[in-house]
């Protein structure tokens, strides 16, 4: 059977050097382009260190027509709001696409205006789009034409929410509070980045106003638990790999201990990256590297769900998200061995 | 005028060497002591290596007498429990004694016994102990014969809570995320921080049961605003030094955005070593080093109150809060000029 | 065919670690036990956390015979010391043994002894034992029974000397200044590894003296360049993960700085793991997590060999080298796609 | 007696920032201006995150007759190049300045242009400048109108080479290696800074060519021993401050081990700020934050000179450097309690 052939637009950054990694592993795999403006002609491994002398490829930026014609599947890995513009005619033009930015996450245009800042270009391609959470919508991502893959903040809320909200059991609004690793903030360098200053800090920025706060209540609310917002408070770590959530939430009705471990170890039962804890704590340095998450639920002693989630950001977070989705429309999803599923290292 | 002599008991450890570093640099100040079992006859250099050639100190272990006779301030930088084992009969032999531990923080045996996991020797002490948190206590700290310096956590968790508690606001258990420097676990190696485990995770642990709990509430009750508990989660962070505490809290009646910016800068208005923020976040990188807190508070679109704060946690959260304490006693604290005043480095 | 059966032996720490992580993830390989003296019975993803859940293997301590007649090939990833004592016998009743340790890498137990500090229990073993350098020694350990993986420093000390070496090159003691992360110092925390301590300072240890020398010296003579000794300089950084090592050495004539790139690319040739830089600097960061090397040569003003060495001090400089020589054994050195050449992530 | 009256040029960057934090804690100093062009206008809290709230000051854009007319002294903290542009009006007008850039550190103009890239404009003032090595130059220092104060590296070099190059030991070139904390890049973001690329890689840079380069032989041809170069590696270290420097060298007779120590211990004896070991490795994590040096020396096998030295790359390499030349010349050099004097933190 011929391999399937890949794009990856925007594949300078940290997103698409991780598809990369990946998917250059994966032998039923073949990479048509790697795009980039900026950086077209230039060699893979001049920009992805890593991946020096382990291909030849060049970055290039083809045309339309040339992705359309020489690509079965298109992942997206440029800013918010080029994505949208990018991406809508591939689409247009037939391509499975699979989406890492956040333009196609929201099914409402205004609610994208409110958080994105601006009018999205293409709002009838929102209905379209399937929100790439394996552990929501496994069928409708098989069939999506154009995926929308969560953002790396909204997959450990998520992962945290979900098993509570399918069983209705959100009242009111969470509380978050969710560490991120520094390539969380991408390739270029930045004050927030600069090594002086990120290396002995913990600092919070956009706090109660991060823009996927509303992918996070869009989900919770299509699986069975309608919350009206969430009270983010997002904090920039010293790591480099990892997202750590702590969720605590009202519930509708009281739960005791041992039910919410036996709710979140039945709804993750399947769900092959997802590790339920009850003995040890979820920790970024556990899944540094891996698409795994490590998942625990508590009840306190007020009655509230208490929810501690750690996820690679670039990984489950992002790139490794966006393969999962991959996999599962390639019928892969069981097929074992593939690099998606290799572990990571620790330390 | 003669120096205060002071000495300090358990000074290898980094609270004591905190302290030692900071009373050396005070000209009005003479090391009486720096007591030690296992390092008895050794240079102070040769543990505090920033001390190194700074100091002819060695460490020693003198009889209750010889403190008594040679001290007019002990600062008690021991363990949990030896702490009270050790002080009490110097409080008993009538020694000023500034206490480091969680010995003598709570007003309750039973908590103690609860939280601390034995007996309290001394359960008369507790109701002469005074806790010296400066910005709730400041006139009781001068009279004290016996303070109890709060916790690194408490003391984050208290600038989050007084002016608010204080206020009569405060409704319900506070949900509390806070992450803490290496520092944080001492001098002893052990595996949480290993430097290949530390470096690259975030890592929950005595979730919801921390023994600073019961300190916070406590305070908070007497401040006035009774609460039944705080839902606290603890995290490992790979940072040396430093606290980041985001308090979130139900309130008694609505209270609007700008009155809570309001009502904590009127509380910390008179405190030297607290900095009410309103454009910019606290972050443990600006105070790192430094006897400086960072505040910040808000309220959420559903009326509840957030609070961000950081603290270095040897210094405003250990070893700096008992030279505040000390310095009340000694009608040093409006004097200029002192080493606790000074400025830490950026970056 | 039927899998290779393999049993690591102290698996417990970080090489052990590693060698698991990758063998788990090859098709054609079973592994037969994990052994622990102090962890039997303990299930492996509760030491390496990263395992959990992707394995069922448990700790065990199987008898000589046991061992002897479930394994194929048996790794050695005991301390110095004890790894001679317990992989002798298995030697002895006819095993194939590759061990990570130090004890079979020096040809004389009389260096063995002056290096290690202490006899060697079977020097007759010493002849025996082939050094794991596939670089120098490829077709040797295809058919050792007994390949003594070399040393992290050493592996980066080896790759920056063999060419020049094998041509004869090197006049004198070389300089050498190397660099490790924290992970080398093993699982066990210490104070050297302690995080307070070790994320803020890059501290030399065992200047001069350090037990890798005489691997280095000895490889470099058998290649054709005998060396009275290195002056070697070792540094503790605040990495987790890789060496870089700077060395220069007088030559026995003089070489052009064309010439000494040419004379890196050509020997390296052949070597998948390792890359010759002439544009870039070899750094931890691009090689962090793979097998892969990275080795730049020149040439200085006053004539001197200058090369610098980037490699994982726990893959290629440990377990990785370990697994090398166990595909070079089992003709699988040439076979695409397996873990070993699996792609590091970057960052 | 008035406060000395200081303005510091250039005073938004690391370097003038720790000037600004150590003058603002001397009660005999006052400062005139702190000067920026881009954040004229903008308080010093609002940059230096450390001193919010502790100074009153803005920066601003005085003209050179106000600097001359305010200051009795002007500390240049702008970048090489436009350093000698703005500073040489000021030496013309009578100011007494230190400069902490490159621009004043050769005697040679063709040294300048060969190292820096670009002819300098002033090089009559090259002779007059005295460079600022107090271990080297206090009486020139105590006397000069215009002060080079030394580089980062370079400092740690001199360190290591003066008491030898004063013996006239030095024979040939020296093997350079030094690692730099990221804070030497200073307070702008850039490639080699970025958190997720700095902070797991140590990776070499300017390797054989590092300016600093001409400043350490012409001070070791000055103090007795004439060197043709320097064969320097310098490496980015995962730190944030501190420069640890492995310097060996052939000499031009033999000397023995003790021999060198008590050279070493003789020559730094009453220099406050070096610190000679013999029993401990120097490094960063000690003097982290502080004035102090940690130097060690020793004799190899084979007869080579090696020292080892750890200094603050913003203090003694920087900031602090400047300083002590700042308090030579006020004869304030043996005054105790200056803010310079104050110990750094440990950890």
């Amino acid at each position: 059977m011929a391999n399937t052939r890949v794009s990856i637009l925007g594949a300078t950054g940290y997103g698409g050097g991780e598809l990369l990694r990946l998917l250059l592993a994966d032998p039923k795999v073949s990479i048509a382009y790697v795009t980039s403006r900026s950086k077209s002609g230039v060699p893979v491994g001049d920009v992805h260190r890593n991946l020096d002398r382990l291909t030849d490829l060049t970055f290039s930026d083809p045309s339309r027509e040339q992705l359309l014609a020489d690509s079965d599947v298109i992942f997206g890995a440029l800013p918010h709001g080029a994505s949208a513009e990018t991406l809508a005619p591939l689409v247009d033009g037939g391509a499975r696409v699979i989406d890492l930015s956040g333009d196609f996450r929201l099914k409402s245009a205004e609610q994208y205006k409110k958080w994105y800042k601006h009018e999205h270009p293409r709002p009838d391609l929102l209905e379209t789009a399937v929100y790439g959470c394996p552990e929501f919508n496994r069928e409708e991502i098989r069939r999506a034409k154009l995926v929308a893959s969560p953002g790396c903040f909204a997959t450990a809320i998520n992962l945290s929410l979900l098993p509570a909200a399918k069983a209705g059991l959100l009242a009111g609004i969470p509380e978050v509070v969710a560490m991120t690793g520094s390539s969380g903030s991408g390739a270029e360098a930045s004050e927030g980045t600069h090594h002086p200053v990120r290396a002995g800090t913990l600092r919070p920025y956009k706090v109660l106003s991060h823009q996927h706060i509303p992918e996070c209540t869009q989900l919770a609310g299509l699986a069975g638990s309608p919350i009206p917002g969430i009270n983010f408070t997002p904090i920039s770590a010293p790591i480099v790999r990892g997202i750590l959530a702590i969720v605590t939430c009202r519930l509708t009705r009281p739960v005791n201990k041992d039910e919410i471990v036996r709710l979140y170890s039945e709804f993750y039962a399947s769900s092959r990256y997802v590790k339920v804890l009850s003995k040890r704590e979820p920790e970024c340095g556990s899944i540094a590297g891996t698409q795994f998450s490590e998942v625990r639920a508590r009840i306190t002693d007020d009655g509230r769900l208490h929810v501690v989630t750690a996820i690679d950001n670039l990984l489950k977070g992002g790139a490794g998200q966006a393969l999962e989705c991959f996999y599962l429309q390639e019928g892969r999803d069981k097929e074992p061995g593939k690099p998606l599923d290799w572990m990571g290292s620790w330390p």
